[in-house]
Formats: structure tokens, C-alpha cells, sequence
């Protein structure tokens, strides 16, 4: 079933979420076939690029025709791994863990919250979205029972570390940490951060060298 | 005062905070030179492109030395307009928005929150971390007290392009949209979109792919 090699560059797999959505949106459009310089202006980047993510994946395109939308949409799934669910758990039942437990886009996109931890024992019980706030002592019990859980941290910094081994511990192989503070995690186990405040810094450089030409 | 040059690669700029990030944990463990090599390993690109990166900033470092860290931390927050600080007004004050507000990482990184505004009546008036939520009606006068305010979108989705106009109609030129829906501005105002699903989707791609592997 692999038919995706094995080596694609990390700047093309993290371009491909983009793709993906660009592609649902010109699928519920109804839009069945597009070009790669299409697809380009979509995702804001040119279309050599385009081409060279889209090969990764063994697509090529018709040259005057362009790619097929459904096709293509149906190898980014795969390539991505969404051909499957993959149930997450928060950790962290606070302002971070409640917006990420209720934000809408992740069961709709293969991400549904199999559970909800917390240390905090007045937070045990109570309900975000309809899961019920679990101890973290659940936690190898929980991931023993799902398949591919992928682990959320949304706690404060100063416990993403303490979080982070607690989760690998439980047997979790994927991370995401939205807390403001590095973790470090063995190599048998992928992470990835997200930085809140990162899309801030690219606006006040847009922002910043507008003004510096409306000025000069 | 622009040293820099006017056309910088989209791309280029999206991994400028990276090495902000990276130089400011250099600097903070007192190391005063780094190599553009050991910059690209802890970045996670390659050596090439962080030279190519930080030549359109108009730095090159020193053959066989590499790059002063304290020039080059104060080129980057040049570059990324980091000199003074944009002020941030947060639109909805639901759990996503007090999560932002609360955000370690927002004040010190130069984006104080300056007001959090939401339109219903029982909100407003509350405290999220020492900041009084003001109604929506209030936006205008924000943005005139502020210079280089920021709006920050933190609704549903349904109400996001509402949201959107409304801070446009204020005077806002900056915005970060975290609402799991696209919204559209006019082409003076600048526009940046964190989705909080991204990342689950990279994990997933290397996640299927190590079973692949392991599999195969």
C-alpha cells in the first residue's frame, strides 16, 4: 500500500496540510481538475514548487490539463495518514486544553479527543465538549485502549517536561506541544511544537516594512 | 534606518522567529559566536539555506568564526520589527481567548495584550490576567489609543469574517486569525491564520509512515 517514498523533505510534509485544505475547498466547490500554477497561487507558493511537493507522492499532473482534484485529494489523505483515525489526548484541562478540546476543527479532521487528563483533582469530573475530565493516572489506560493516540500538551510551561515524560511513559509516540516551553523526548517518539506567538512575529515584519516603505 | 532589503522570500520570513528563538537561547547560555552549520542543525534546515536566509538581512559572518550572536539577535528583531512592541486586542474572550491572553508567551515577546473584547454582555466586564473585557463597541477607541494595534480573532468560526470586518472598520491593519474558518480582508490589511490542526497532520504524516516502515 506504500506507494509514497520514503524520503520526503520536511519542508514539503509541512506544506502538505496546506495543500490538503486547499484541495477540500476545491473539491466542495465542485472544481474537478486544477493546475499546479493554481494550486500555487492558492498556497502562496510558486508552481515549481508545486510540482516538485507534488512528485513526492508519485503525481505528475497532465500536462495541459493539470492534476485531478478528487485523485489527488485522495493521495494527500494517504500520504498524510488520514486514511485512519487518530484519537487525541489532552493533557491539561484549562483556558488551553478547553479551546483545543472544543475547537472544531479537529474531529472533523481525524483528530478526535479520546480524552481530556488533568492534575488538578477540582478539575477531575467535570465535562468539556461531552468527554469527562480524567486524573492523569489514567493516562497508560487510556492510550492502551486507542490505537495511534497522539498526546496534546496544553498545560503551563513550567510542567510541559514533567507532561511530556509522563505521556511517553504511557506508551504515546506522537506529541504536540502547545505549552511555552521546550520539551525533550526520546527519538523513538515524534514531536512537534506550536508556537502561539510565531504568526504574531511574521505580522509585525509585514507590518513593520510596510510602514518603513510608506515612510521612505 | 532599513538595512534591510525589500523583498525577503515568504518563506524566509516564516523561519525568521525560529532563529530568533534559536539566538535568544544562544544568548541566554552565553555563547557569543555560533556557525551558520550549527544554526541551520538546531533550525533544522540546511547550512546553505541558513546562509541564503540571513543574506537577505545582509548578514554574512566571518569565514571560519560564523556569526556574532548579540549582532545578529539585534538584526533579527530589527528585521522582524521587534524593536518596539504591537500591542494585541483579543476578540473573544471563550476559552481560546483567554488561553491567548494568558499565553506565556505574548508580553514578553513584545505583543502585550492591550484589551480583550467580546460581545456578550455577561463577559464583559470580567478579569482575564489583569485585563477588564470591554464590549466590541469599544474597538475603535482601542485602536486609536494604540499604535500598531493587532486583532487577534478568538470565536467560533461562524463569526469570524464578521469579527474580521469589524476590526477592519476600526482601523486595524494587522490580524491573526485563530477561528477555524478563512476570512477575507481588504488587500491593505495584513492577514496571517494559525490553524491548530496543522501540526496533527504532520505528526500523522510521520507517524504512518514509521509504521510503514516498520511494517515493511
Amino acid at each position: 500500500m506504500d506507494r509514497i517514498p520514503r524520503r520526503i523533505p520536511a519542508a514539503t510534509v509541512a506544506r502538505l496540510p496546506e495543500y490538503l485544505r486547499i484541495l477540500v475547498g476545491l473539491a466542495s466547490d465542485r472544481i474537478s481538475t486544477v493546475s499546479s500554477d493554481r494550486l500555487a497561487e492558492l498556497a502562496g507558493v510558486n508552481g515549481a514548487k508545486v510540482r516538485k511537493d507534488l512528485s513526492y507522492l508519485g503525481t505528475y499532473g497532465t500536462r495541459g490539463v493539470g492534476y485531478d482534484v478528487d485523485y489527488l485529494l485522495f493521495q494527500m489523505r494517504e500520504a498524510l495518514g488520514l486514511t485512519q483515525d487518530w484519537p487525541v489526548v489532552v493533557v491539561g484541562a484549562g483556558n488551553l486544553g478547553r479551546a483545543l478540546a472544543n475547537y472544531g476543527g479537529f474531529g472533523e479532521r481525524g483528530f478526535p479527543v479520546a480524552a481530556i487528563v488533568d492534575s488538578d483533582p477540582t478539575k477531575v469530573g467535570t465535562e468539556i465538549g461531552g468527554t469527562i475530565v480524567q486524573p492523569v493516572s489514567d493516562l497508560a489506560g487510556i492510550v492502551a485502549t486507542h490505537r495511534h493516540v497522539i498526546g496534546v500538551i496544553a498545560t503551563p510551561g513550567h510542567v510541559a517536561q514533567e507532561v511530556a515524560d509522563a505521556l511517553v511513559v504511557a506508551g504515546v509516540q506522537a506529541i504536540l506541544n502547545f505549552a511555552p516551553a521546550l520539551v525533550s523526548v526520546p527519538p523513538n517518539v515524534s514531536l512537534r511544537k506550536v508556537d502561539l506567538a510565531l504568526e504574531l512575529q511574521v505580522l509585525s515584519f509585514y507590518q513593520s516594512h510596510r510602514e518603513t516603505r510608506a515612510v521612505g
